[in-house]
């Protein structure tokens, strides 16, 4: 058997997100039909990350496992021709036969982006939230710099979330503006669940003027859902990439050894 | 009555383009639908542009006349309620009784979008025209300089034009990569039929290296649509502006006697 790791790219407006759901059409379900189309096997992915419905993601991670000799790096092409067209398979790779994408140590990479004008752009649409209320680049950044760093993120979390521990590290978080468009860059070793939406709700309300970026301290210490912002549409989620440390050391351990 | 300009941004994706077409969803039968309802009495819009289908825009131009005495620049908050997503209405102004947009002199100005990686982005799909083919942007800036200025345009144009001359003028001709993308903008005095596509078609030829860029001015030349490239799919297409510099004079006139 070969364990395959694909790069997933997807428009998520059409799908009830990533995760198979009974009566809905997932991501998942998706990539097992088509898996199992072409490799006349039955194939079952396993995804990196789980995307809420309407997330967008370029670089999201799946593994599956198959008995078929077709090299690895020409999956990409083969599922490309089956796939629909919200739906792209960026690269294919062999995987170590062990490897799991949520068992092991990674680095994600998000973006939020806001559309902040007049009148909602209609190209747009689907890939950012719009709000007419001006908001401080400035001000969501300096908000930001309180969340860099090893926290407790309960404050930033679902309450639905059933994760054992709510503290983790954003290793870095920046708010760029691009003419009328603000986007909000974070990377971190895994994330709470809707804790990037409900970053991004929070620095809005900061960037608005609602309370001073200097209370997004305040935010984080209380440990409280209630104290933080709403939690941002999914719409201008896109989950961006996935690093593994571990594998690429692998890689490049294999690499010196040949 | 007063006649009331708007400023309209589409999606086209959904749409058999702007103009009405029995059966069809057109922009323009939605626009009248929707003040047809606001306003209640019948109201026909006259557009600036009659973009094709799967085009999109950000600034087409639509006025119609009205009894109401709704001031003019509150119709684009009014009827945003009212329309699709897809469609919006940028800005509304008070026209003078006789404007019609496509009787005046005008300035438009066009993007063409080109997604040139290894593979499609589902993200752009709808908004951008995808090739793998290497393209230098270089190459079609240089091939896109012998079309700046006014000449015969009859390569550039469909064969189901019934315009009476084929003559036109582009005041400028822009080639610019953003990472993975190329956009092509142009702006000129009224365009032939299919003119940006096919000018779209032929730049991509040139920057792919089929011929070098000075084999544009030999395109031009022939005066024959066959000697031109393609013409380059409609959904890499956005009218991104009008600019009336007879209204803009009339206005500044207006302003500096009142």
């Amino acid at each position: 058997m070969t364990r395959v790791m694909l790069t997933v790219a997807y428009d998520g407006s059409a799908y009830h997100g990533w995760q198979f759901q009974p009566g809905a059409v997932s991501i998942e379900s998706v990539l097992n039909e088509k898996l199992t189309q072409l490799l006349r096997e039955p194939v079952k992915v396993i995804g990196a990350s789980r995307t809420d419905a309407g997330v967008h993601a370029l670089g999201n991670i799946a593994v599956f496992d198959t008995a078929s000799r077709i090299p690895a790096e020409k999956f990409s092409y083969a599922l490309n021709q089956k796939l629909p067209e919200d739906i792209r398979i960026r690269s294919s790779r062999r995987a170590p036969e062990d490897f799991h994408p949520r068992k092991v140590t990674s680095v994600k990479t998000y973006e939020y982006r806001i559309l902040n004008e007049e009148f909602p752009n209609p190209l747009e649409r689907l890939y950012a939230h719009f709000t007419y209320t001006p908001l401080s680049e400035e001000r969501m950044e300096q908000a930001g710099r309180y969340l860099i760093g090893k926290h407790d993120f309960k404050s930033f979390c679902s309450l639905r979330t059933q994760a054992e521990t709510t503290v983790r590290e954003i290793r870095s978080l920046e708010v760029i503006r691009r003419g009328s468009e603000i986007v909000i860059r974070i990377r971190g070793y895994g994330f709470l669940y809707n804790m990037v939406r409900i970053i991004a709700g929070t620095l809005m309300e900061a960037g608005s003027g609602k309370y001073p970026p200097e209370h997004v301290k305040e935010i984080l210490d209380a440990c409280d859902r209630a104290a933080a912002g709403p939690t941002a549409p999914a719409r201008g989620l896109t989950l961006i990439s996935y690093e593994f440390p571990g594998l690429e050391h692998a890689a490049a351990q294999e690499g010196s050894n040949a």
